[in-house]
């Protein structure tokens, strides 16, 4: 009998069905080196596979049987077959973009089997640009999200000689180094205030947070309760009543991915020019474009729209989800302000909502901000214990999350990355989630939706970038 | 609650692990026509996703819980999404037939998932010579290998002009055409008596052959102990004794594919000089190719190595696994000569062997024949009852079929078919298995196997080659 699950990892194997698979993803686009020859692709997945020492992570797969008393635990798979896990792909013709968004959609919209362990990584050819990609499959009880792109960051070097990097699942010979904060965090500096209210937290400490969940996961917790209450009260800080929208429906296990970046010195410019963040205008982008999307689909509700978004915060005295450095994970509930007509007055209701949600953010109880970390970083988990306890639907209507990656140039064997979007879990009831992250000068988004419950999904990425420019005009810089 | 599962289809689900997947695959080389654009394959991908009308068994997958009592019944998939079923791949640089093979090889080791239909159909194109290919692949459960090839045909044309050929999952006008004996059955005159030993049966006679396996999967009938004794004991027809090899081991779920094709004329030519058929020269390949690999490996054991080969025979009398054409389905049990050092003994052996088999299988009592076919049709099934009666081992060595396919040309979408290799299970004990189909004047060879447990599998290609020349020098036709 194997190493039992801990809570949080087990309620993400509960959670799952067919339905909702909860694995998390990255897409990366590279550019191959100068001197690469037409083996260059196929030796690096050669040499991908030849990785002896494996972490115990990427060895493992969940079991359960009547031996273990119908217990999830890790069992080492005895038959573990790197092929299996480490995929040599390429692109039909004509080898565009769209292809390459396709495959990824196919490739999130299928579930990991249980029976071995629960990750994939997929080099892909054909792009007929030449550039390549690769597309990494985690499943979210090993990881969550933020942990996973760092993860796939660790790997990658500023050193455009570097070569035989170890790979995301070798054993580290530096213990944590996957845990060592990016690059980015300590040098906050060059993006301003634009990237101080996200989640920008170490592994280990977004681990306990979950741990909160795994915990509600079990029983009806006062965490349970005070996120009910808040939920059904106007006066908390977790209190929000959302419109129904068609983003907001039971969904299939069909997916859709879509992807692009803008440069983030054209959101800095928009920020400046108002007074808000980085944060506000993606935001801001995502607001307008969701309104233009509604509005052409017929279905734009009166009532403003409201993202989910993960925030970090300093406080001192947070407990559990504290590291060293005094952070702590929350989530703040944003009035997205798709009821606006204006770019402008779009931008400055998101800049005011977020506001508003950190300062009740910061005033909260301990268990309150606990409460909104899990809501925040499981919501697989906790909505649906949200509805057993008789909410009908999310307090919210989509998620959108930034992710803050390298602010420099990285390469992966002598390969300039040149993009990183990443990919994320729709659920019953929340069938869009926008993740954002930076990278080396720009913002990508990665929008991954239920194929069949968002339809043309790849609409959105014209209209943000109309968004761009509207956001552009309305402060006067374009 | 579904319509239950017939035993035999539940025997494969019952039968299925992670080690040994229960699906039977093709892969199907084409031509494009010669007008064919660059958008041709995709064209194709979206004409057969756009199948409005399926047939059932394209559209069910197995479901079993509580509310069924734990029977497998088959259930709607209320979120059917061909997308998942219908795929368009790509293979890598430099896209030879290695890469094809490659990605057969991994395809046929993944398993279906039990929560959708039971089927998948590749489109792949990127081969450098600019040929596309199909993979296909089915589980057992739906239909059994001979049965799927034939499913494939029917959807072929003898017109390279015709166009809009309905695919294999369309529900069809003609009801039972999939049934409808191949043009090759009728018309055996060119291939001379070369195919007369071959497993030529229309899929509902198998389907009866194959309930038998299934009831003895519920209880210890007749049939088993019927075979338990035939494999003890000498004097039957059932009954040999076969060395262990190392195909003879535990398999993972790994596969490796290899697959090529010999000219018919040139094998047609070695059996007119030795008074040999077709089959017992594909036999013979088979045997030196085997005997070269295993003395390479150090592992040739001192006794010959038995194969078990399905064939039809007349048998007016055979109740069950008949149809109205008189046909039954049995197993003969070949011994290869694979002790022999000299390629025309080994054929003559080879030849002596197959004539005392089908003796003995006319010889036989309808239940005999039964228990002959069933071992012969089903081992997945059939295997585990053996052991449960103390049989330590299977009584042959692998599994050598041959199913004839098309004698002249066929086009699918004005894409001539240039080439046609079946992919089998390999089973616990039986790692290996040759499947050949005849098609427009060449014998493909399809090599499934175990790619842990049948090392540098692809070397066996060059060796059957190396034996067809053998061969030619050993009947004084080079």
């Amino acid at each position: 009998m194997g190493a039992p699950l801990d809570p949080t990892a087990a309620a993400f194997l509960f959670a799952e069905n067919r339905n909702m698979p909860m694995h998390v993803g990255a897409l990366q686009l590279f550019e191959p080196p100068a001197d690469a020859g037409p083996e260059y692709t196929a030796d690096l997945v050669r040499r991908a596979r030849a990785t002896e020492d494996l972490a115990p992570l990427f060895l493992q797969h969940p079991h359960r049987s009547l031996t273990t008393a119908g217990q999830w635990t890790w069992r080492p798979d005895a038959q573990f077959d790197i092929e299996h896990h480490v995929r040599h792909d390429a692109l039909p013709r004509p080898g565009r973009v769209r292809e390459l968004l396709d495959l990824c959609g196919r490739l999130h919209g299928t579930r990991l089997a249980l029976e071995r362990p629960l990750w994939e990584w997929h080099l892909v050819e054909g792009l007929a640009d030449g550039r390549m990609a690769t597309y990494s499959k985690m499943h979210h009880s090993l990881l969550d999200g933020v942990a996973a792109m760092r993860l796939l960051q660790s790997v990658l070097s500023e050193d455009p000689d570097e070569r035989g990097t170890p790979l995301p699942w070798a054993r580290r010979d530096r213990p944590g180094r996957s845990d060592r904060p990016g690059r980015s965090d300590d040098t906050d500096g060059p993006h301003g205030s634009g990237h101080s209210g996200l989640a920008v937290v170490p592994a280990h400490a977004l681990r306990s947070a979950l741990a909160v969940a795994g915990e509600a996961a079990g029983m009806p917790t006062s965490l349970v309760r005070t996120l009910s209450r808040g939920v059904r009260n106007q006066t908390s800080a977790v209190s929000f009543y959302s419109p129904r929208t068609l983003l907001n429906r039971t969904i299939t296990g069909s997916r859709r991915f879509a992807a692009q970046d803008w440069p983030l010195e054209r959101l800095r410019a928009i920020g400046r020019a108002s007074g808000t963040t980085i944060n506000d205008v993606v935001l801001a982008m995502c607001s307008g474009a969701l309104r233009t999307y509604l509005t052409e689909l017929h279905a734009l509700p009166d009532q403003t729209l409201t993202a989910m978004v993960p925030v970090s915060f300093r406080r001192a005295e947070a407990g559990t989800a504290s590291d060293a450095g005094g952070n702590a994970v929350g989530a703040v509930m944003v009035r997205l302000g798709t009821d606006l007509g204006d770019p402008a007055a779009r931008l400055a209701a998101v800049r005011d909502s977020m506001l508003e949600g950190k300062d009740a953010l910061g005033s909260m109880s301990n268990a309150q901000a606990l409460a909104m970390t899990a809501l925040g970083l499981a919501p697989a988990v906790v909505l649906p214990l949200l509805r057993l306890q008789g909410v009908a639907r999310p307090p919210f209507n989509l998620i959108i999350s930034n992710v803050p990656g390298p602010d420099s140039t990285r390469w992966f064997e002598g390969a300039r990355m040149v993009g990183m979007y990443p990919l994320s879990i729709p659920l019953h009831g929340i069938a869009l989630n926008i993740t954002c992250t930076s990278y080396d000068g720009r913002m990508g988004f990665g929008l991954t939706g239920c194929r069949r419950t968002v339809p043309r999904l790849q609409r959105l990425l014209g209209f943000l970038d109309d968004e761009v420019r509207a956001l552009e005009a309305a402060v006067g810089i374009s």
